[in-house]
């Protein structure tokens, strides 16, 4: 196979986990025998900094370009606490989200053996938990109509039934592909919108009779998930309801320096970690590059490259036994090594593994 | 003091708690020499029921002209699953809301030492977590113009600044009678709306040099409030958010059966436990009276009423170190009492007290 990859590393510890992430991806294609192209591309406050936009038409261009969007993180400090900016790294984002078409974001929550300590929840809770929160991520109130006086100020949760029934469908699909158990998420006993919602999943389930589909109000699920995070195997919801409830979902398990994410929709799909560009930690050689190197195994997943993501996620769990961790996560963290140095582990790994 | 109450017992289990709320008012009333009637009132599937309308104008009647609402709770599983029906009884409760102009719901979180173990959440993160969370009630998407066909759906969250300035007023009262620790959640990064409250939150905060306050958005809140929430001392977020974020941290506590909760505004003010009707539960004499009973505490309290307030929460501490508890809670289930000797041995403790 052949794969160009955009390449956004984006802001903070972006460009140190980029570098690990390309490291991985290249091993992996050289033994797979696959070519690979990277085309890198400004995003974030590096992307304002530079051209004074976060995510411009020339950064478009290589990802509508490109067969799939290497993203790393965007953010910076500069930005926090200023409402008046009127041009912000986050934007980035969700320009690239809008333009690039990508409504469905999925997230795994999993939690890995020897990490569980580090779950704020309580280990006969927490263990085993493994579950996929797909969240709608072009619609809803972040696309929605708006308006702001200094006097009263909308936004608007506008939800069409196509863009309903295209994320349903993902969600069905993926949970053919684990338990069967899907678990749709609203507030239909409040909201017109959320009664869509529920009306077309109550169609669409009864159309697929081998998923289990149930529905959840959204205050009952953001219980549910810390008292019982077992009972999920895929969960789906809208827009703003998935900001909160995947956010959730990623501290639960204990290893958000580990979680990928994928958004995926009508153009080039993007994977990345779901952490953020931790600016503090910029340039130190202390980021946990495993959430990106992850991100390079659903990325191949996605592709069909079943084997390849399994050699990903094979070495990153190699690392992990053989202790080449950043301080995060190593369980002696003076034995801890650097970013680069966890990239190279891996890799080295994946091409000894020939 | 004179006290006219209305009693809205409700749904499920809605009137055997509502009596031990009865009961330990009573008791309290006679030893501190207040003078106390109750006027109950249809609300909920009981109301829909008996008049077909789960808030009848004579209920409202009835709080209106009561100093205070002891609520107890509503739902009925016949009206779940059943979008065909129009008539619902959580309709009462947004009705109650919008007619009392109940603008603010404050829930406590607090941990018991003796129920800690039922937290979710491990000792060392949870214990001593205690902060209050601050929810507009009658604003946002719950109340703002919706629509709803076949193949769109929309739902609107407006807010004046008028709305988001007295919802603040009360939030900084708050943080002024404990830590002086507010924070505001919003996701002013996303929302004109938030935006909006962001802003008003910072001029306020100008004005009131004598509370700290932070902002944070809300994904990050319910992440927040799991990985640390002893960070929190008194939290104040918009109706959906709020929604969300009480619910996520009444279960931290693992004390749900023991938190009241108070929303007041311009109105009548009503006080009633956060959990909900438990139907599968009405009749059998197993329900927790503890948060109906903690209700009756914030129902003094919020009438200047310390020393009584105090008494009843004294008394509910006193119960369960001699063990007198629903099986929910009973260090020994096997010898756990009913919802009634909980509610009498309350009483009893608090006549003999005096
Ligand atoms: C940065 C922000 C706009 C973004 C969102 O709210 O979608 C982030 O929280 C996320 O979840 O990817
Ligand atoms: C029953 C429902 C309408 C209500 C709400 O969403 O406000 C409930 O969840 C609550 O929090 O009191």
């Amino acid at each position: 196979m052949k794969l160009k990859i955009a390449l956004l590393a984006g802001d903070g510890i972006g460009p140190e986990i980029s570098r690990e992430g390309v490291k991985v991806m290249t091993a992996v294609c050289r033994r797979f025998g696959h070519e690979v192209e990277f085309v890198s591309a400004l995003v974030g406050a590096a992307a304002i900094d530079a051209v004074g936009d976060p995510f411009p038409e020339e950064t478009y261009n290589v990802c509508r370009d490109a067969d799939a969007v290497l993203f790393s993180a965007v953010g910076d400090p500069r930005f926090d606490n200023r409402p008046d900016l009127k041009v912000r790294p986050e934007q980035g984002l969700l320009a690239m989200r809008k333009k690039l078409g990508l409504f469905a974001n999925i997230r795994p929550v999993a939690t890995f053996a020897s990490l569980i300590h580090k779950s704020p929840l309580r280990e006969d809770i927490v263990s085993g938990a493994d579950f996929v929160c797909i969240r709608e991520l072009t619609g809803g109130m972040y696309f929605g109509e708006k308006y702001e006086s200094d006097d009263h100020a909308y936004d608007t949760c506008a939800y069409t039934r196509g863009e309903i029934e295209r994320i349903l469908k993902v969600a069905f699909d993926y949970a053919r592909r684990r338990k069967r158990h899907l678990t749709v998420v609203d507030k239909a006993n409040v909201l017109a919108s959320s009664r869509l919602w529920r009306k077309v999943a109550q169609e669409m389930s009864r159309e697929t009779p081998d998923i289990t589909t149930d529905f959840m109000y959204v205050d009952n699920a953001s219980m549910r998930m810390i008292q019982d995070p077992r009972f999920f195997d895929v969960m789906v919801t809208e827009n703003t309801f998935g900001d909160i409830l995947t956010d959730e979902g990623s501290v639960i398990s204990g290893s958000m320096g580990l979680l990928p994410s994928a958004s995926i929709g009508e153009g080039t799909p993007v994977f990345e970690p779901i952490h953020g560009s931790w600016p503090e930690a910029a340039g130190k050689n202390i980021a946990n590059p495993l959430a990106q190197i992850l991100s390079v195994a659903m990325l191949f997943e996605h592709f069909g490259l079943a084997e390849e993501g399994e050699c990903v996620r094979k070495a990153v769990d190699a690392s992990m036994e053989a202790g080449v961790s950043t301080p995060d996560i190593a369980p002696d963290p003076s034995k801890a090594v650097g970013t680069d140095a966890v990239g190279t582990w891996i890799s080295d790994f994946i091409a000894a593994e020939r």
